[in-house]
């Protein structure tokens, strides 16, 4: 295929017309798709329901510590699930407090608990003038609307194929003071899907921060996440490296279980020093007289331990693998040497990042929906929900059955192509 | 009996003799008991444990919205659930919004939230120089810790036998604008047992605060927990007298079924006007994608509507009721007449609200653990731990089988006795 650049204006309208009787005929069938968010599909949710079986009303309900999990008590979390999340999250069991049924609200807590608290003796944020946060781009949209939520300034980052732009990290901290945090999705990146080098994670072991009270917002949310059992990304451990650097509390992690379990009806937690949870675990106590120990024993029971989860983990990628695959397949066929579009192709994760030519991304989700088929909204990987080059599309693959996939892989193409002629025909 | 303040020194002192004696005897035995905290015992949690038999492998997951239980998605609560606890909490269902396992956690992140955010756009509480809670005392230690953590000065009201001084109630918050809310619990209150009268509540509902932001924290933690089946309390439904006064949104009402099926492993709710709830459901957005649908379906599932909560909660009555009767006993058989003590007799909830002599409340519980009972600390229904007059102890009854009930109590009344005949002849 010539790529579209190459095109003379009478090519471009001989396709523009080409493809407009295509999506008009796409469109006439009424269709109703979303690879909008990253959602489990009901094959994967199926793989966890043997969870609903392993407390039964003649259970024995008590854990390891010897207590009723159908009590009061034990605000940090039953011992087996500590383990459990502690080796999920690489750390030692000292290094893991376990919270409610998601991380997104463990993240949301610990930016509220800085604002009213201050972080270990730090003036309280909302006491401040000016807050911000870094927010390499594009990144994963609820961790931008939580920032801005609490007026939080974002200042963008550019994401590398190694991590964030880790130059412009180390500057910005080092000379910024009002910079307090920085949100990273280390593995299979949300929505780009790389995995950050071992060079990008001891750099950000090693800043040096202005802010005393600067933290890394480590949401390690695809973890044990991969698509491929032979060809998976490895990161190196933050809290390790922080702690090797000296720097043993400039590092929150952040996982769960919601796409290993049920999303919603998982356990999740917060790894980090000591001295950082003791912070933590002081909020918690006012906030809650304990978390759902029947649902930590039960995950416990149901996985056994993280070989367990691992080997469940494959099921899920047997499940996801042939989607992505979809997807990639027609984007090469279709999109391939047409200069019109690049995408990335993640080993694990959720997600497919899709740039589109520049200022076409709004106008190709638009389209899609046209002819039914809702894909995240353009900008939501930025922060402010601003793209500035209005060129980055999420693609979330994972809901779908694999027929709806190639249909909408179909239209979304489409789009692309259609909305790039016509930019083209424009410029 | 004769009463103590009319012994003479002699009597007194025999009488200390022969207490300190039984004392050493009830000492020597080495017990551990529990009377501290409402907890529910073992067999009030085995009511429930058919719960755990609702949703198995081959279960349909699906609620009434149409929506996979096990998925993402229903931030405000599966429709039944939403039906089920607003029938509990006696409002509409476009009143109720599910939260996740802990009425305390709403409460904190209400006011987490008006700290940050503020009330309807109200300056946040944390740009103010100064923000009250009244505080009717005795009252719920964990109450007062939650307003204390977060900075919020603390003013007491006296609770009267109808409820708190609402003379003093009104005057303060129509005169004082740094007064943001109140804590109530209006049902079988804790410690006190008492409920507040039609007068009261009527009289919440027609404040007049100066604060525009004002709000009664309206925990009603107690709302089914009967003791007895033919002679229950009945309150006025606060956010109903609350719409008639013309003040919709000054009330947040929290309930939770903690104390229906098992603690730490229930669902929970706020009742509050729609632009209330507006408010709350924006917070809840950012916070988390959705709280646990399939323990909000395990819950519908179980007790299917309002009738069956009951009927479950005739099964917790019996098991308290001889509880709590047993602690009653003992006390009127005991302390009846000595002129040493004062209780409450609650028709339901979990508490015996206590009045020793003045000055002599700390050294009570200190001479209870002494014998290996574990007393609430004293101090502890008051705010900042600071009983004035030195005289509340709350009795929990709920945890201990009625064989060490027995025991305790015989413990508690000696170190009554004995702590008072000592003030006795100090003073």
């Amino acid at each position: 295929m010539k790529a579209y650049q190459e095109l003379s204006t009478e090519e471009l309208l001989a396709l523009k017309q080409e493809l407009e009787k295509e999506f008009e005929d796409v469109k006439g069938k009424g269709l109703k798709l979303d690879m909008s968010r990253g959602k489990p599909a009901k094959a994967q949710l199926d793989l966890s329901n043997g969870m609903m079986d392993v407390l039964n009303s003649s259970s024995d309900m008590v854990c390891e510590a010897g207590v009723d999990c159908r009590n009061y008590g034990v605000l940090d979390g039953i011992p087996e699930a500590r383990k459990l999340l502690a080796d999920m999250s690489e750390v030692p069991e000292k290094n893991i407090l376990i919270y409610g049924n998601s991380s997104l609200s463990i993240m949301f807590d610990t930016v509220a608990r800085s604002m009213t608290q201050g972080v270990m003796g730090s003036t309280p944020w909302s006491k401040l003038d000016k807050v911000k946060f870094l927010c390499p781009v594009p990144g994963y949209d609820r961790h931008f609307a939580v920032t801005e939520y609490f007026g939080i300034e974002m200042v963008n980052v550019p994401m590398l194929p190694t991590g964030p732009d880790m130059d412009i990290v180390e500057k910005l901290v080092a000379e910024d003071e009002s910079i307090k945090g920085i949100w990273c999705v280390p593995k299979y990146q949300n929505p780009m899907g790389i995995s950050f080098s071992d060079e990008t994670v001891r750099r950000f072991a090693n800043l040096k921060p202005a802010a005393k009270d600067f933290r890394i917002f480590w949401d390690n949310a695809y973890s044990i996440h991969h698509l491929y059992e032979d060809d998976q990304d490895v990161i190196l451990e933050l809290l390790t490296e922080c702690e090797k650097a000296g720097n043993p509390d400039m590092v929150y992690k952040f996982i769960s279980t919601s796409k290993v379990s049920f999303p919603g009806s998982g356990i999740a937690a917060l790894a980090a020093s000591e001295a950082n949870l003791e912070e933590a675990k002081k909020y918690m106590f006012y906030q809650t007289i304990g978390h759902d120990k029947l649902n930590q024993l039960r995950h416990v029971r149901f996985f056994k331990n993280l070989d367990g989860m691992r080997e469940h983990m494959k099921k899920h990628a047997d499940i996801l693998r042939p989607k992505f695959e979809a997807v990639l397949n027609v984007l090469e066929e279709e999109l391939g040497g047409l200069g019109i579009g690049s995408w990335s192709r993640p080993k694990g994760g959720y997600f497919i990042s899709f740039d589109a030519m520049e200022g076409c991304a709004k106008d190709i989700v638009a389209k899609a929906k046209e002819a039914g088929l809702v894909m995240t909204g353009a900008g939501a990987t930025f922060p402010y929900g601003k793209d500035p080059k209005d060129s980055n599309i999420r693609i979330a693959p994972s809901f779908p059955t694999p027929e709806e996939l190639a249909v909408a892989a179909q239209i979304f193409v489409l789009s692309v192509k259609l909305v790039s002629v016509n930019k083209l025909l424009e410029g």
